[in-house]
């Protein structure tokens, strides 16, 4: 243990208040948790200066990005399956079930969150514009439609490949982009799963860390 | 050889046009074909049933899902993993390499894929509406930041990740659906590695093998 250099992940030093335990490291800092794994954060913002060459390491200049060994890695589901295939862990062991956890851990990102992402960037970032209503009901249907497919697969199980897995801290992570949008009590399995979830112990570290992590000034004209 | 059974991917038998070309099971046929590897396709429309349960195979019941000795997986991105694990092909072999390959096949699936589709979501399924001009004004900036980002990772390298992977296979095709809006020829080392992908003989057979597929007749009322 001595010798190994301890995974670093980045994160950011300050964001808006709608963006507090929404930001992606929260992903990667859960799963470190559930592993009982040491990890350290490399945080930027207006306090702290971006790594140098990071759109090498993160071509987007989003986080999270990990490193680890030598290993650059971004894309929070590219590091979750990273971690999990490290450690054994956080991923069911026979077959069918594994790779149905990583066919969920990949439609949390593709089949659902767009659905979410859209819905966010026409109310907070887009709020009472004159198109903002007709495109939000425009896609609140297949929000809706995604949601309730999540809970029929839930049906009355615990987690989405039967024990707890990557693609739970994927989905549950997506599901906290509706915030207090009502759209996940609309369906008591996802809401049931949802609150399931956020109650792990590992889970409220890594919130409470990210949260403790945001200790930088706002950027200059931001409050 | 002779007793395994051969994989199968599901597909549709009959799209609109603006679909050709488009529908995700391209991008595992194109694996398919890139790794000489037989596969039979399970297709279903309005000429053929879906297959019984298909819910339970693919919870939002699209295209493609993929089956082979018992291992049932849905999600595009998940069966690209699951053949390049298989075949030990189409991801590099080094693990920094490796990684870097599937942060960009997530990156494409989840930091490019959903501009375009929002992009498109207005374009082609809403044209005309009142709001579709504002919403589409609203996108196509950080549209134009993804490919741009894209396009300088690429600079002049031929592959994302080095060699040719699954991560050039999901990025392709995800550029595939802004067709000739004329984005894609705004970056110049982007529209060449297009070009180059396209031109593989692999993805070739594979268009050419969904585009056969298609010989269903359209549902009552469309033409």
């Amino acid at each position: 243990m001595a010798n190994q250099p301890v995974p670093v992940v980045t994160a950011f030093d300050w964001v808006p208040e709608f963006a507090k335990g929404l930001v992606r490291d929260l992903r990667v800092r859960w799963a470190f948790e559930e592993l009982g794994e040491p990890y350290a954060v490399e945080k930027f913002g207006a306090a702290n200066p971006r790594p140098d060459g990071y759109v090498n390491w993160q071509p987007f200049e989003q986080v999270p990005a990990f490193r680890e060994d030598g290993v650059e890695i971004f894309e929070s589901g590219a590091i979750l399956l990273y971690l999990a295939e490290k450690h054994g862990a956080l991923l069911p062991k026979r077959d069918n079930a594994r790779w149905r956890a990583i066919s969920w851990l990949f439609a949390g990102l593709n089949s659902v969150e767009p659905s979410c992402m859209r819905y966010f960037a026409y109310t907070v970032f887009n709020p009472g514009k004159e198109w903002t209503e007709g495109a939000t009901e425009a896609v609140v249907p297949l929000l809706r439609q995604k949601l309730r497919r999540v809970s029929d697969a839930l049906g009355d199980g615990e987690w989405l490949a039967g024990e707890f897995s990557i693609a739970d801290i994927m989905m549950v992570t997506v599901l906290n982009s509706l915030k207090d949008t009502g759209f996940v009590a609309e369906f008591p399995a996802l809401a049931a799963y949802h609150a399931r979830a956020t109650s792990r112990p590992a889970y409220q570290r890594a919130l409470a860390a990210q949260l403790a992590d945001f200790d930088g000034p706002p950027p200059e004209g931001r409050g």
